[in-house]
C-alpha cells in the first residue's frame, strides 16, 4: 500500500489496525559509466513497494538523496550533509508517529546511509517513540550474492548492475560494462587500509571510474533472482516486526 | 534531462556547458477524500520533468515530503519540521554547486514550502553560492486558473483535482468529488481572519474534510490545459534564468 | 499596562486575572531618504502601548531589530539572521508562559517578520504552550489605507510616512518627500516577478533609494486616522483573544 | 547620534569617517517592590544615548530583554535562554560590520549579561570581524559607588534606585523603599556560598523580595552624580577605542 | 571511589545508597616556561580523587580539555569551543542521572571553565535533573593562598607551581622559575582594564611568557598545605551536599 | 611525547619539525562483572602513550567518555550523545591545527566511537584542515587475536581482559572470570539479526551480564603480546602518515 496513492480516509482505515511503515531510502550518486545515478533509490523504492504490495503494509515516498560525499568527485553526485540527513529522517519518522506508526523498516540501498539510519533509530528508540530497523537489501541475501558473482564489488558492481538490468533495463548502458570492469577495481585494494585502519575517504581514492567488481557478470535474470530473494526477506522481516508487542521493542529496563 | 537516469560521464557533458538545475519539491499530505496524498509531489515532479524534457535542462529527483504540519490532523499527512526542511534543501543545493550548478529553479507545488524555499534561496544568495528561484505552478497562470474555475480553493480544490485527473487519473476517486465539495468550504472563511490577522493554524480549523472549493468543476481536460500552460511558464523562466550572467544574479553592492 | 514600568507585586496582580500580553516587534532598517530607520519599531511600539493603555492588557518591551537582510545595501540597516530571530522570539514568549501568559499578540510593523512570527507561533501552538497571533497593522485596515493614498508602497511609502508624521513628526525629513517619491518606484515593478516567480532578493533590486509609492501624499492627519483605526482593530483583537477559552485555542484533535 | 532616528543617507555620512557603535543592553526583570522591571534597560539606554550625544558616536536601539532566569520566580521577569541571547547579539553585531562598523561598546546594565557579552565579543574577535568591549556602568565608578552608599547591593539596591530616581523618577515607588530595605538582605549572605563555591542558582534563594542593600539611602541627586560620572567614563572609553588602529585590536599572532 | 576502576555490580552497590558524583575538569593549556600544559587537569583530578578517597563518594574520569582559547597563542594549548564544551559536560552529567545521580560537584581547576560550568548547572537545575555545584579549588582557601604568597597570579603563578611541585614534582622545570617570574607580570596590569571594562581577550595581551606572579616563592611543601586544605574544603562540601534533601536543591516555586 | 607533560617552549620545538598528533579516545562503560569501567580508555591511553614514546610523536590527553548509550542499562556506564561527541572531538582537533598539526591518529579502543570518529575525520578532511585516521587496536592485529582466543567477543571478552591483565592487573576481578564467561554469551547470537538486519539496540538485548566470549582464556602474557603487536602497528601507521606530503592527504580533485 503506497501512502502517496491513498486518500486520508483510506489511510485512516489502515491505521485502525496497523502501525508499521516501510520507508525507502537511497541515494543519487555516481555508479560508474554504465549505471544511472539513481541506482540506489530505484532499488530501494522497488523493493519497498514490492514488499508493501505483497504484505499490505504501508510504504511511504522515497528519500532520494542520502549521504554520499565520498562520491562527490564524480559529476552529478548529490548529497546532504550527514547531520542534516539524520535530522530529516528523524523528523519524518517522528512525525509519522502522530498517526499511530510505532515501527518502521528503513528499506535502504545505500551503504553510506547505514550508520546514520541506525543513529536515527536509536534516537527514536531511546525516546520510545518508534522502533526502526535499518535493512540493507544485499546484507539479507549474502549467500545468493556470493553464489551469483565471483568478483563482487561494494559499489556499482555486478549485483547492483543486475538489479537495474531487472528493474529498469533501459537505464543500463550495456555497451559500457566492459569499460566499467576494466576501469574499476577489486575492493578492498592494497592501498585502502593500513595497519587495520581505513586510510581513504573518497571512492576515487580506490577507483578511477567509481566502481568495483566485474560488471560483465551481471544479467537481468540474476537481477530478478536477487530482487525476489531480497523482497522475500523484507516481507518476512515486516511480518516479524508487526508481530512484536511494542513493549518488547522498547529498551529493556536498567538492571 | 533527469539527473537520476544519467551516468556520471553523461552529466559531465552537461556541466561543461550548463549550470542550471530544476529541483522539484512537493509534499505528502491529505488532499481530501478524493485526491491522493502524493498530489503535490506528483504535480511538482511532472512539471519539472516536462520542462526539463522540453528545454534540455537538468532535473534532480524530487523532495517528496515538505512542511505540512497544518494538515497533520488528517490521517497519513507526512511532514518534516520547518528548520529541518530548510537545512535539507540548503544542503542539497549547496552540494550541487560543487559540480558547477550556480542557478536553480525550485519547482514547487505546495504552498507550505514557499517561505522556506525563499529563505533557503536567500542563504545561497547571500553566500553567493547559487541563485535559486522559488516557482509555484499556479501562481504562474492566475488568469487561466480563474477562467477555468469559479470556486477555486487553496487546497484540494478543482485546480489540483484537474491536474491529477490529467497526470494520474487512476488516483482520483471520482465518486467522491461531490462529497469533497459538500464537506469542504470556500476559503477564506468568515472565521479564518480577525482584524487583519490570521487566527488559525491548521487546515482543519477551516475545513472539516481538509479541502476547499468546488471539486466537481474539475476535468482531465482542464488539467491538461493547466499543465501545458504552467510547463510553458516554467520553460520560459528557465530560459531567462540561464541567460543571465552570474554577476547579475548576485546581490547588488552596498550603495 | 507597560510591563517594564511595573514592579513585580503589581504584575502579580495582573497575572491573577489575566493571561494575555502584547509583544511589539519592528525593525531598524532604511526607510528611504525621508524616514528614520526606526520607523517600524516606533510604529509597533506606539500601537502596542496605545492598545495596552486603552484595554488594560500587558505590553512588553519592544524587539527593535528584526529580519531585514533585504535592506542591507542601505547604510545602517540592522538585522538578525532569520533562525536567530525566531529562536529569540520563541524563547522570550516561551519564558513568559512561566508567569501564566498563554496568549500573545505580536504587534508587528515589519513585513519581513511576518512568516517568522507565524513559525514561532506554530512552535508554541504545537507544544500547547501559548497561542500567538501575528498582527500587522496595515493589514487590519486595508480599506482605509486604499482610501487615503493613491500610490501606496509596501515600504517607506505614504502610509508609513503619515504614521511617523503623526507619531514622531520631528523625525520626518519633510524636505525630502519629493526626492523620496521621485527616486522611488511603484511596486511591484515590471522586473520584480517573472512567470509567477519572485526574481529579486533585495529591496535595492527594485528601488534605487529604498522606497516605493508617493510620499508627498502623506500628512500627519492621515497618520492620525491610520493610527486610531489600527489601534481600534488591535484592541478588538485583544478583547476577542482574551475571551476565548484556552481549549478552543489549542490544536484540534486528530480526526 | 541615534541610529534609529537617522535616515540612510545621514548614516552613510557617519560611516564615511567612523566605525564605532554603542549597543545598549539591559534586561526586563524584577527589581523589588519599588523599582520598575525595566530598570536595567532604562539605565543602559540612557547612558548609551548620553554618551552618543556628547561624543557624536552612533548608538543603536536597545536590546531590552537579556539573560535573567535567576529572577524568574518574581512576576513578570522576562528572559531569553543564554545560547539564544548570545546568538542574537552576535548576529546583530556581525551584521553591523557590513556597513563598516569594526568596534563596539556593549553598554550593559545587567550583571547576568556580562559573561555572555564577553563570549560574543570573543567570537567576533577570533573571527576578526569586530572588537567589542563589554562595559558595565557601575564597574566603571566603584569608588564613587562606595562613597555614596554604605550598604550597597548587587541588585535593586541604592545605586540602581538612585539612577532611576534621576532618570525616571515617576517610576520609583518611593513609599516602598522602607519595605524594600527591610524585606531585602545584605549580599553575599551566609548561605550563599560554601567552601568557596556558589551554592545558589536563583535570586530568591538569597532574598525574599528580590533585592539587596539599603534602598532608603538613595536620592535622585546621588543618581545624577552616578549618571554623570558613568557617562564620562563611557565617553572616555569610546574615545580611546576609536583611536586604536584596528590592527592593534585583532588578536596577537602565535608566539 | 573511582568510577573507572569499578565494575558495574560494584557501582550498583554504590547507587543503592548514594546519588553524588565528583566530576573533575581542567584544561590542557600553556602554563609558562616552567609548568606542564596539563597543570589544571592534574590538579583537578588529584583533588577529586583525594576527596573521593576520603569520603567514599564516586569520582568520574577527568574532562581534560576545557575552554582555553585565550591561551592559544602559546604552543600546544588545546581547547574546545565554549558551546561545545557546555554541551559535552551537560550530556555527560545528564546521562549520569540515568543511574540515579542527582547531585554533582564539578571539581574545577581552570578559571576559564567557571561560567560555562555554572551555565550547565543551571540547565540541569532548571530541568530538575540534577544539582551541580561548580567548585574551584583556590576560591575555597583564599586566606591560605594570600598567606603563603605575596605576589600571586591568576595563571601559572606560585600557587599552581606549588601544587604541581607537590603533586608531580618531576614535571616542574625548577631551573626556569626565575625566568617565569621575570618574563611574567603582576596582574591586573595597567593596560588590562579601562574605565571599568576589560579591554583584553587573550593572556598574551598581558603577559609575554603566559604567566603572572612570583613563581620563585613556590615550594612543594606549600603545595602540600594548599592541597590538604583544599581537599578538606571539598570533602566538607560533598558531605553538605549529600545531606540536602533533593527537594531543597530544586528551584524554589514562583512567589 | 605527552603534550600534557610539556611546557609551551618545548612544544614549540616539536611543532617546528612535526605536524602529527595521537589522540587517544575510549569510553567509560560497563565491561562485565570482572573488568573496570575504564577498560577502553585505559587501553587507548596506554597504546597511544607507548607509541608516542617509541616514535617521539605527540600524544594528547585522553577523551575518557565516548558514545556508549547501548551499555546504559548497566550501572555506571557513562556516555555523551553522539552529536555532542562528534562536535567535541571536531572542536578539539580543529583547534589543534592552530599550532600546525595537520594529521592525527585517533587511537580508539571503543567500537561505539568508530563511525563518529570517521565522520569527524571527514569534516576535517573536506575542509582541508587536517587528515585524521580512526585506528582501532584490535582491527590492526586480527590474526593474532584469532590465534590467541577461541571464543572471542566483541565486548568484555578475553582480548580486552588480557589487555587489562597486562596493563592494570590489579583492576581485573580474577575471581569473576568464570562468572563472566557463564553469564555472557557468544556473539552474534541467534536473536541479534533477522533477515540481514540488526534487530537490537542495546548490549543487554544480547547478554544479561554485559559481556561476550570466554574470559577464562585470558592471561596477562597474552595481553602483553597483544599490546606489543598493536603498538607496533600503531607506530608503523604513524610513521607512514608522517611521511605523506599533505597534498597527498587532501581530497582528490573533481574528475
Amino acid at each position: 500500500m503506497e501512502l502517496a496513492a491513498q486518500t486520508w480516509p483510506e489511510l485512516g482505515s489502515y491505521f485502525e489496525t496497523e502501525s508499521l511503515a516501510l520507508v525507502p531510502l537511497g541515494s543519487t550518486e555516481q555508479h560508474g559509466p554504465h549505471l544511472p545515478e539513481g541506482t540506489d533509490h530505484i532499488i530501494a523504492e522497488s523493493l519497498a513497494r514490492a514488499a508493501a504490495d505483497r504484505t499490505g503494509y504501508l510504504c511511504t515516498p522515497t528519500v532520494n538523496v542520502g549521504v554520499s560525499p565520498h562520491h562527490r568527485q564524480f559529476h552529478g553526485t548529490m548529497w546532504v550533509d550527514a547531520p542534516v540527513f539524520r535530522d530529516y529522517v528523524e523528523s519524518l519518522v517522528s512525525n509519522l508517529t502522530y498517526h499511530g506508526i510505532d515501527r518502521v523498516v528503513f528499506v535502504n540501498a545505500h551503504g553510506g546511509n547505514i550508520t546514520h539510519l541506525r543513529e536515527v533509530g536509536r534516537r527514536l528508540h531511546d525516546r520510545e517513540e518508534a522502533y526502526a530497523i535499518e535493512w540493507m537489501w544485499d546484507e539479507s541475501i549474502p549467500t545468493l550474492v556470493s553464489e551469483l558473482f565471483e568478483q563482487n564489488g561494494p559499489h556499482g558492481g555486478p549485483k547492483e548492475t543486475a538489479m537495474i538490468q531487472h528493474l529498469a533495463g533501459e537505464l543500463v548502458r550495456e555497451d559500457r560494462l566492459e569499460d566499467a570492469h576494466e576501469g574499476g577495481v577489486v575492493f578492498p585494494t592494497d592501498d585502502s587500509h593500513r595497519n587495520g585502519a581505513r586510510t581513504f575517504y573518497d571512492c576515487i581514492d580506490n577507483s578511477a571510474n567509481g566502481v568495483f567488481g566485474d560488471q560483465t557478470d551481471a544479467t537481468a535474470e540474476k537481477g530478478k533472482r536477487l530482487f525476489e530473494a531480497a523482497t522475500e526477506q523484507l516481507c518476512e522481516l515486516c511480518e516479524w516486526l508487526d508481530e512484536q508487542p511494542f513493549e518488547d521493542l522498547v529498551a529493556k529496563p536498567h538492571v
